[in-house]
């Protein structure tokens, strides 16, 4: 278990101090585009289900807030309640080798717990950095047969959750030995329910984050867990995963910023259907195109997108619409972009967007495959109706971090996010963008939450 | 999934008139064992923890009972400190082919929930029925291969916990899946926790008891999820099972009562030392022998018995001692007996039970490893101080359906139970077991949990 130990000495003795400007500028800007993929999704099911249970189950008030319906409650259920809204819209953001989406499980538990103990911005940046980079590497370690079947953003995601809350409560290298125990004997998120498209994905991030959150406040209280969870004979890669490699877990703790790889989601749609919609966008300004210029799209995709996206055929909701590669590169065809305004007016509604979607074939590309999932390559070949046979191709899907959001595209994607379902008002979203990109200096938090 | 939809169906179908007298008879008796498991572990490690995070993170008051404490919280927070407690002195019941231990799983989410909504006795224990029955169906459906690495007793009790409180709230066939899919994509819980000796076995039977408990509750909201998650290739037995057998989960239901298989505990250890115990015991009774005539003791046992017991070679806690077998039979050649003041009083101070723990030794036995899970054997060879080499054998422990406790010996049990733990008194245990012989006719529980 030297790898195990390893991670655990570097979570204890990481400091403030030691992380670049650049991951803590990259930091907070994971978190305002975390929160406006929370906010997005007030009043959308199945969101208001979390808020009710909360109410059922916990105080009916308390330090940590609900984003959606501005209320106070405990720690746990904050966590629960945020991490079900942020994973709703599709639009939190990925980190690509790992296959794990760090926000929607790592912000929760951290924020609640800040709250909940009265902690600093600076803390709760240090806490989500701790959590971004050992979650990436659980998800690393646990390899692409752990994702065939399991939710990687589920399992993994209640250690990364636990580790962050566990940061906050500057745990030495034993109890994240503990910590991790306690959080990995809880990880579970089977990837069955896409079949019927049922409401889990949101229930396993609330799970993980309020899991995990337990995890780190049971381990502060004295609960012992087992030391070696991850690498050993009866532990999560034993039982869950036949090509684990222990070494990702201590890869380059301290000098590569796992963190800084995740990607921003550019489109309002599933991940996998982003490389191709970025080559067609390409593709059509750079000849010129219109949709009805079109007669038949090829997308070259890797195994893993036609695994996730093919199981949809005719999409009957926005939310399959998302993970439909037709419906997809048919607003990116009509209306240049795919965001979450085009998918809610026009996904399920405009006959050209179907039109066009009845045009696209996914195609297995070995060359994309191979580079899975450490990049997501883009490929696409379009026949026109004048008979040209057209090739786009884009290394870097817009969001990536080659391929960055700026600030302002930030700024003005958690704008529409708010705008969207109206959670908040346009001044209260620019207090928002504000508190963010001063939260390094803030010691009272309280104005992320309550509205 | 056509096994899936037949427990589904007979879960939503089955009503209280369905079910034999028997039945009921023996749903009481292991009802009280329970109460008595829970209470027995007042203030021993860890369970104040969980009493703690209740508080700390649950309301101040709440319609549900937690018995170790008496206070009142809400279902989700009863359910997971009563769950916890009732698998921690090691005297709760356990089913022998699906290895699992139904009550500390089933009985809190289910009485959580009655108190919450006001149920009835009645539909109490056509509840705790559904949840026995289906849950000792899945737990052997998922097999062998599933409890070498996850604790069946956490991954199923999730399900178990689920469903008994699904039929509570009187699901119809559809919500029973939903509910199946809820709860199956939360199943967790590793056995790795046994080499250190951790507390995660009060972790998981509180978790999966919470976790079914809110999986039930979110499905009752609207909460929809996989449809297939026993059977479907993305699901649990695909994921955490090499050798699942779909038949079992409709093996002959409503003919078949499985909770009337349920075991008793007798002696306050581990349940893969009770039939070398038991064989012991007759075989110095036989012989009239005391302990001072033992020069060695085989006890031939199963492979499972060498794996849990195996890696206590010698006690350090009183519950490293209920997992190591020379403990456990040196308390029956000293004492007569393995009780929890046997435990707690000699197993670590008696130099006599030491001594005889030290000729003890455990040998797989082809017959006693073929026979299990089905039937516990206990085959024992005692090798005296004046040459003689004795045999003793028998077939059900003490405990076991066919060798089952009296409602005179339950009862005693009991009140052995809460005198250990002085968490109630002498009267109050026998209102207890009055209430209980009495549960079917009770519209109001509010005395099991309120001391």
């Amino acid at each position: 278990m030297s790898h195990t130990r390893a991670l655990a000495s570097f979570l204890a003795e990481l400091a403030y101090e030691h992380i670049p400007a650049s991951v803590l500028d990259r930091t907070e800007e994971l978190f305002l585009d975390w929160m406006g993929s929370a906010l997005a999704s007030q009043g959308a099911h199945p969101s208001p289900l979390f808020e009710r249970y909360a109410e059922m189950m916990g105080p009916g008030e308390g330090p940590s807030g609900i984003l959606t319906n501005g209320k106070g409650t405990s720690a746990y259920f904050a966590a629960l309640v945020n991490a079900a809204a942020s994973h709703l819209v599709e639009q939190d953001d990925l980190h690509n080798s790992s296959v794990l989406h760090p926000a929607t499980v790592v912000f929760p538990a951290a924020l609640a717990a800040v709250e909940e103990g009265g902690y600093t911005g600076r803390e709760l940046l240090l806490a989500s950095i701790a959590g971004y980079e050992a979650g990436i590497r659980i998800g690393e370690f646990l390899g692409r047969s752990h994702y065939r079947i399991f939710h990687t953003t589920a399992t993994v995601g209640t250690l990364a959750a636990a580790i962050a809350v566990g940061k906050l409560f500057r745990f030495d290298q034993e109890q994240f030995l503990n910590l991790l125990g306690n959080a990995g004997t809880q990880a579970a998120g089977l990837w069955e329910f896409l079949r019927d498209a049922a409401d889990s994905k949101q229930l396993h991030t609330a799970k993980a984050a309020a899991d995990g959150l337990l995890a780190a406040y049971m381990t502060r209280e004295g609960l012992t867990g087992a030391r070696n969870i991850l690498e050993g004979p009866q532990g999560i890669a034993a039982g869950m995963s036949t090509d684990a490699n222990p070494a990702r877990l201590a890869d380059r703790l301290g000098s590569r910023w796992a963190l800084t790889e995740t990607s921003f989601k550019f489109h309002a749609s599933c991940r996998h259907t982003h490389p191709a919609a970025d080559a067609l966008l390409e593709l059509m300004q750079r000849e010129n195109l219109v949709h009805s210029h079109v007669a038949g799209v090829v997308a070259h995709v890797h195994q893993g997108a036609i695994d996730v996206l093919g199981r949809v055929v005719i999409p009957q909701t926005v939310h399959q619409a998302k993970f439909h590669m037709g419906t997809v590169l048919g607003l990116i065809a009509v209306y240049g972009k795919a965001g979450l305004t085009e998918f809610h007016s026009y996904a399920l509604a405009d006959p050209a967007v179907k039109a066009f979607g009845e045009k696209v074939e996914m195609v297995l590309s070995p060359e994309v495959d191979d580079a899975y999932p450490a990049r997501w390559l883009g490929r696409i070949t379009v026949t026109t109706t004048d008979g040209r046979v057209l090739h786009a191709a884009i290394d870097e899907p817009k969001g990536d971090p080659g391929n960055t959001l700026s600030r302002p595209e930030l700024e003005d994607k958690f704008r529409r996010l708010i705008d969207f379902s109206g959670a908040r008002t346009p001044d209260q979203g620019e207090d928002l963008i504000q508190a963010v990109w001063s939260i390094r200096d803030r010691s009272d938090l309280s104005i992320l939450t309550r509205c």
